[in-house]
């Protein structure tokens, strides 16, 4: 059985000589970093789940290639169920962790696209960057390895392509091809899961052109490679685990995002992990089919997490008391039809997926793209709605350590109490995660939500100015219709 | 001439003896918290803009209760220009803070509100409570103090009012009445500028029922009256800045809003400075008038933060070299439109403006409702567009002392440049400026509008299935409509 | 083989005996009425399709039932593949007609939902529908007959139920159980198809409950039974086939809907066609049924529509002059987006597709009422979208006779030219094919849209009006970033 | 006093020798013709109405030109309240008429914007257009004359300018310059009242450029000039006025909206009437006064459309029985929010308005622009909600013919009553002034609507399918904050 344990996985990290920057400091064991070890819990739980007996049809499928039972997040997708077990395993994981499992998620996307790309350039070449990429896939299969995708460049100017660039280094590119390996140079950015991943499979960002040769490189790397540096993402959300308290993340087991930006400073690349050097006329292929595979699985995340948005905003308004008010019930059910939409046009991609030539399946381009635009409406739409329904407490609600206080305690405890019965506790908790979930890490959208009064007053003041009016305007449009007398 | 300066200010805070809490410890010196810092520069730069010559007309005007000139905050409207010149006054100090300044802006709608209030309960009850308003009105204008307004009260269980509550003090209510005032219970909610303010304005909350008398209260008190506390909200932005360096705070000089919870541990006040004290048949007036004003108020402070979120969102998309990209203007159009019609209808409210029976304008209820109803949906819909426009980077960029950092400040200097000539510092502030705007202090709106393909990669997609399909969708068109052949 | 042809069907309608009353007169052959000859050559054209070899599979499958070739129309769902080819169908057979052919099209939720609802009536109480049925359903099915459905009464006042109303008549129901069969009264509003069928299956509208048995009742018949009496809806749209020009129809041979109100005045029904009669607990479960697949239906119908909008959009935009617009191509796309999100959820129902008890595939209720609601928004935006790139033309283009009168056709053909090449007829057919696409019957919408100039001339203004602002705007962004100097 | 009886505008529209054709036909009388004399009767009551005490100071002015009381129709903006006026008459006059009196209102535009542009190029170019204009503008006023404006020209190629276009005739131009006058050649498309003002100015379509001098023309000229054609619109809903019943055409004493195509065939102006020739620098000038009078008087025209459409949705929900339901109140209240923002800019503009050099006032460009762009969402998002709320029958219901008849007027009757009281005929009435007012002139938007179900019905399927979701969501979110146990 080719399936690590959740202590496995924690304890190769341990063992990696991984060169991490965060907050503008050298970090020493990542592992217990506040902003790295929610992440790597996240994908732990990953594990975790893999090898309970009533997820194993779930999470864990047959590979072909090695015989086995693997997970399926570094499965070929071999026909549509794949792909739709795909989708409902993103949507459903982040009902668990609401955070970021890239350093898992992201391989689907990264070995499936590149097993298609290098079957297409072989094809059409005569290269082998197939059976290369073959023994690799087997690797990472039978030693169940975490593996993230590294695509997007920092890019420089955006309205230059890679060859037109100032700095060549804006797209990560070959500086040198040697006998037993190439050299590579570039920064790929924010990148899920790269630092808490096992391997790192690095892709072109862009279809290229002629002249644009050195661009085309795709191949995989241990993310602990000499050369290879990691900065760390430094929201504001990840500020607060230097200071506060549990309670204060609203996410706290799994709540931050871990992303890096990789610097490839002349990172050597031996030739057995190179999977494209040079053909630039098929980087586009290595990067469509990955983003085909992406946008199924964020499409299936983000449902997710609307899924949890909808519960939190559902949860807050019974703590508030208003758990039964038509008007909250409208707008979840407006939250949902926008989150639903996207996932049946994912669902639709699924349904109208088609083999590549490679044998691999992907999702119909043209749903993909409109479950995962729809997604990002749903998102803002259902961030306004939960911030609307939760009130401005989101930003102002005080911390773990006010609750605790000898002198204040007992005033919060009392007054941020809303329906009988409900722990303030509770209330505040549920809050924070509508902070976390809503990226509320200033107070300027939600105090323009809630300062001078909801939108909910407005709604009800120009409702009543309406019903003030009605009568003269149902007056005009009878006597318009040519009603004699008003019934 | 009734102003102060800004050091006046500045010095009367630090001789108060006010009791507050924030982050769950006691502050000592609450004018040097990094926290409250923040909005005490804001309202330093109000006492400072007043006093300079060419800001005379349009912050300051005359007062004919003082026959002085004072501050245009804490003025009573007494034409629609006074509502049109406030309006614009909001907006355009926004641009400068880009923050609150709550201790100031409060200031008019208090002062009107419970001017006309205490008008209208002495016509209809022959009460004193106008004069003795006049009294306060004139010592706040002649000193020019700096003067919130708390009204939100913590409220319970919301399917309840404040009478049926089951612990009586969800709404500050009177718990006794002495021979020299009253005793007050109770806790007001999230409370722009009140530790900050010479004086807090204390209105009811909600319009009142018969029964509910002993919440039919509005009084006046210094920040630092005994028996009053101050428990600080705690934003996840509030957390950088115990930890960063400015240049990660977005808008280090004004960016922290300083709101805060006032605990009213049984607080005594006197009767020359209580404004109604059991009439609950008037109490839904004072909130009335109150909300009018906060509405045209927070209507120009939000186009102003709009406006600063266009100015950021076209910078970034200079730096990062698509300012001239057709989609990028289109929707920074979209966000204009969005935002001046809020800004339209508050002007409509202005230009219907109505005296009420004290004398003083109010704007008009309809529009006003309006513009503050269409400032939410443009506030959540330009955040959106906004992230769109700048990137992932608002979450995922390094902070300052990356770039400050021995071993990677080059590569951050480096990798996290884009359009040639603009120095990366600048792009990485910015970036931190539309965190700080669009209030991202998670990663999840962010990572779920880039992640897998920014939404503007999934409309390139969509439009080019469509132009692959258009030709089929024009033929079908033609012969339906009965044309021969196609030209 | 169980197919009728095309002049088998004109035929048949031929010999029917059908009370008709149309426009206030008694419709001797309604066959040659100008508003329901078109919706007859609809269904002619299904008939005749479905005989050509190239659209066997595809119009055609097999029935178990009779061991026969049958339209898909009148089959019973045996799996997902049978609901998706039946979604597929009803979009690309509208690119053809352009408006409904409910005569045949309602069939299938018809024939499907009572074989489904038949089926659990007669498990749970032992009645024997489930059989009767089925020697209806090889009738229909040997006789290849096209079948309307009648679900929606009149309704009477839609705060009372069905027993509850005053006139007991709101609402179909049983007025009379004889030996040989049962009398039906009331009536049946705005049923698509069912004058030009051979045969109306007639189902409950709503769930009843206890006492509401007599409203519980499903049965099928000719539809030209003695005491059915149709009267045609007359739409303004309707009103123009009385007085003009084929040219001047919009879509002249297909273009009209052609549904009538069902007036039952006392008509028996023999045993044999009662489905269900007084089981009101079941009464939900033929309209639940029914509406699902009617749902998937209209979701496919209405992207076929669409379809055909945006066809006429580009084609009008390219005989403007203005195709190649990028703001026309941006709102062509953004018509799409919201068509396709229907579609696509609509697959997502049958990809979700549930088998009933009785064996029969139901599509996903979540999805396709999601499906259903995002059709009906993207009709009313595409309508709106449409009108906007056409221009006022849809309304005001002169007449066919216009065009061809000896004084002013000169006149009407040289001015309504637009684009060099395209024959000045076509451009009048098109902006008709869009009158009748967006339903634009007045001018009101239209005059709305582009009175005063066109909403593209607002948003250039707009554009216009931001972009002398914006470098006040940056400005004020840089400063408050900390941004030493413009760069 | 300078104001003409409704009696003697219409007697001198008899004595006219208009030339005007009508779906395809010369009409010989059109102040008989059923499509014309509906606007004719709506000018009509504008003149009665102005001639009645209790408007005066509504509907009348006094002109400093003739020193005498005229029509505000045609009163040069002498301040913000002539504007803020404009507006509200706009607005209010709609309520009584639901059509276009095009040939009073437009006169608004057109004789300020010549009067400001002729005052421009006098200034500029030391011409005389300005005093000839004032002895027009004086004929006018002491006539009491309907003047129509004349903007939009036919524009052939929409890629191309005025002077590209391969047929010089595609924009209105000089064809000849006399010693007495001039000729032009060209038409003017879809001219609101044209056909039955008494004079017509015509304007300059677009901003030009050196080299389109002939193409800068403005001059006014009587409506029944020998060699000018006009051409009748031809919508559907004209139709219905040839072949039914008063009931059936909604609004059906001024619901028709009567614009014309003028054909300049060669028409001699004497030099008189010109008040541009030539000068193409200035033609923009004349054509951004005009837009923006002309979207001041088309926003209130609109927010009067939307006056009555609210008021027709919630009468005829008031008929169906669902006048109360709050689902109803919401949609209308949705409505009324989209329509007031438009009318709320409009005010903005009027508060904003500026003086222009010749002293005359105009509405701020910006948000007269805002106001016009939201007018236009608004109706066609008001038609979706009121053809949601209202029902299918908008397109199906039977005409007054068949309530009347003999054999079905009692099963009509019976039939389409819907709540107790009210008569089945003022539902129909309700009805068809719906279809009126929301241009339904086919039925394919409300089918769309309605078939297989109302926008209502899938919502409230979505929201039961939240509600059975919702414990899982709540539970998922609770685990997620870190809540122990479920309160």
């Amino acid at each position: 059985m080719a399936l690590r344990t959740k202590e496995e996985y924690f304890s190769n990290l341990k063992k990696l000589n991984t060169q991490l920057y965060a907050f503008g400091e050298k970090v020493q064991d990542f592992t217990n970093h506040p902003c790295l070890k929610p992440p790597i819990e996240a994908i732990g739980l990953v594990y975790e789940m893999a090898s309970q007996k009533e997820n194993e049809d779930f999470l864990t499928t047959h590979s072909p290639f090695i015989n086995d039972r693997i997970s399926r997040f570094v499965h070929i997708m071999q026909d549509r169920e794949d792909l739709g077990t795909r989708f409902k395993l993103a949507r459903s994981m982040v009902h668990k962790h609401g955070a970021c499992i890239g350093a898992r998620c992201v391989s689907t996307g990264a070995v499936n696209s590149v097993f298609a790309g290098t079957n297409e350039v072989d094809q059409a070449l005569g290269t082998n960057y197939h059976s290369r990429f073959l023994e690799f896939l087997k690797y990472i299969q039978s030693n169940d390895l975490a593996v993230a995708g590294a695509m997007m460049d920092v890019k420089g100017d955006r309205s230059l392509s890679p060859g037109e660039q100032k700095d060549p280094d804006m797209y990560l590119h070959i500086v040198e091809r040697r006998e037993n390996g190439i050299v590579v140079r570039g920064a790929k950015s924010s990148i899920s899961g790269a630092v808490i991943a096992d391997e790192v499979v690095v892709l072109p960002c862009t279809a290229l052109k002629q002249g644009e040769e050195e661009y085309a490189v795709c191949f995989a790397l241990p993310s602990d490679t000499p050369g290879l540096l990691h900065i760390a993402e430094a929201p504001a959300s990840n500020a607060r685990r230097f200071i506060g308290d549990e309670m204060d993340y609203g996410n706290a087991k799994y709540g931050a995002h871990g992303s890096t930006h990789l610097i490839f400073d002349d990172v050597f690349v031996p030739w057995d992990r190179v999977f494209l050097c040079g053909e630039s006329k098929y980087a586009g292929s290595y990067v469509n089919y990955f983003a085909l595979l992406q946008r199924l699985a964020t499409s299936g995340c983000k449902t997710g997490h609307r899924d949890l948005l909808i519960g939190a905003a559902a949860t807050v308004a019974d703590y508030n008391g208003s758990g039964n008010a038509k008007h909250i019930r409208d707008k979840l059910t407006d939250l949902y039809f926008q989150s639903e939409l996207s996932a049946g046009c994912a669902l639709a991609s699924v349904y109208s997926a088609r083999k590549s030539p490679s044998g691999v399946f992907f999702p119909d381009p043209l749903y993909i793209n409109i479950a995962k635009l729809q997604g990002v409406n749903a998102i803002w739409n259902g961030n306004y709605i939960t911030g609307d329904i939760a009130g401005g407490l989101v930003c102002t609600v005080p911390t773990a350590k006010d609750l605790k206080n000898d002198q204040i305690g007992k005033f919060v405890e009392k007054y941020f109490k809303a329906k009988e019965g409900v722990p303030t506790e509770n209330r505040i908790r549920m809050m924070r995660l509508i902070e976390y979930l809503t990226g509320q890490g200033s107070v300027v959208p939600m105090e323009s939500t809630h300062g001078a009064g909801s939108p909910q007053a407005q709604k009800i003041f120009i409702q009543q100015s309406l019903m003030q009016n009605i009568d003269k305007f149902k007056k005009d449009a009878m006597e318009m219709a040519g009603i004699k007398e008003k019934k």
